[in-house]
């Protein structure tokens, strides 16, 4: 019989890992670490220093594994991504094969909350044979955003959409609420929007040394997010934002 | 100088907790317990356990006061809540100043997130003299939920809404998108929806150990759930649930 724990460690911070993290990592025979290129091997990175800071039980292993380079060429988002998603779930089944076999408990380290824009818990249910689930949450980077701006989420009472700079950038602002929160968000989508009235506020890289922050009235602040992406991007490679948008009166 | 740390501490279960979390309680020079009442009695329980849990720093203190109570007969849902929280800030001042003075760092254990339908950063910044604020993510029940049923929150690349029973049950389901996460419902404003093509998971008490979690088909698992919310809320003397609506095609 086999176990996947998919595990949330937040969003950059060792800090944001939780006692039950913790435990469940403690509690793995095998903890796969996903290896996504150059690019990415600051995530890669960070899940190592996690397993070195966090692992306390000698007779966990850990091992890596390459990952399939995604095709974002191919037609058609939704078919690129499940066709990603099976071959994800192909290597995850041959890293499994090799370092564990067919019985035991496997742990994959799941950058922020395992439920919130992540194909982990899509990938697991691909796999042959077919494991028990087991989740454990994580802190995501829309906490560490409100945290970093000690910004209140919603307003009293209030709902609040969450949403993908595609879907934003598409349909322009949601009907039916005054609160967005912005994720996967490659382009800086809030530029397409009519800043009027709107505020934002911004972060990269969250919860990391290199965390950082803006806000402030959109027509004011946008240019200067625009720009810092841009060479936050240059200089580290690859970058991670969100954001948070509000209409206010 | 005063800070005032805003420490999230998850929903229930002690092992939510992050090591920043516990870092932040063992920095504090005085955490403060509310009590807000025998009902709510198994909350402040949970806060004196992860303090004696967490706790290792023998020079901070630990104190209780008790919170106001709401006037909910009061017209006016806004001006109730503006109030209530002027009244709270009042007991957050008084407590610390009789505990503390105006020099150091009070630390308060927030249930879930401090940025999720949460008062605690409003009401922080009604305190005189104002503190300098600090605010730690928790994991919400909205995490604790997801994790429960293995669920993935959102749809690939799709939104979801975060809202209120209130606001369910007065606007019905709303535009724009086929996830809906519900939270402060004291009604199962569920009821009120045309179940057809919807599906649920529902989960109370999520993280302790009395949680109950069900899931289904609304049409057939929807009487079920408000009959187990009745009976769980008469044997505890309170309940905290909260669930998410998905329309399935």
């Amino acid at each position: 019989m086999l176990t996947l724990s998919l595990i949330g460690i937040g969003c950059g911070d060792p800090e944001q890992l939780t006692l039950a993290a913790i435990r469940a990592i403690n509690a793995a025979d095998l903890v796969l670490i996903p290896r996504k290129g150059p690019v990415k091997s600051d995530l890669a990175d960070l899940r190592r220093l996690i397993c070195a800071q966090a692992l306390t039980n000698s007779r966990t292993r850990v091992a890596e594994f390459d990952l399939p380079i995604r095709d974002t060429a191919q037609e058609g988002y939704r078919k690129g991504v499940d066709e990603w998603h099976d071959a994800v779930a192909v290597s995850w089944s041959r890293a499994i094969a090799a370092h564990l076999g067919d019985c035991g408990r496997v742990a994959l380290l799941i950058w922020g909350d395992p439920s919130l824009y992540d194909s982990s818990l899509r990938i697991a249910r691909k796999l042959d044979p077919l494991p028990m689930i087991e989740v454990v949450p994580g802190i995501t980077s829309i906490q560490a955003l409100c945290a970093a701006h000690s910004l209140p989420l919603n307003d009293i009472g209030e709902p609040f959409l969450v949403t993908t700079g595609r879907r934003l950038r598409e349909g322009g602002w949601p009907s039916g609420t005054d609160t967005v929160v912005v994720m996967l968000d490659g382009g800086a989508a809030f530029q397409w929007l009519d800043p009027n009235g709107l505020h934002i506020w911004w972060g990269a890289y969250l919860g990391m040394p290199r965390q950082i922050t803006m806000s402030g009235a959109l027509a004011e602040v946008g240019p200067g997010i625009v720009a810092t992406r841009q060479e936050a991007r240059a200089r580290h490679g690859w970058i991670m934002d969100s954001y948070i948008l509000k209409r206010v009166s």
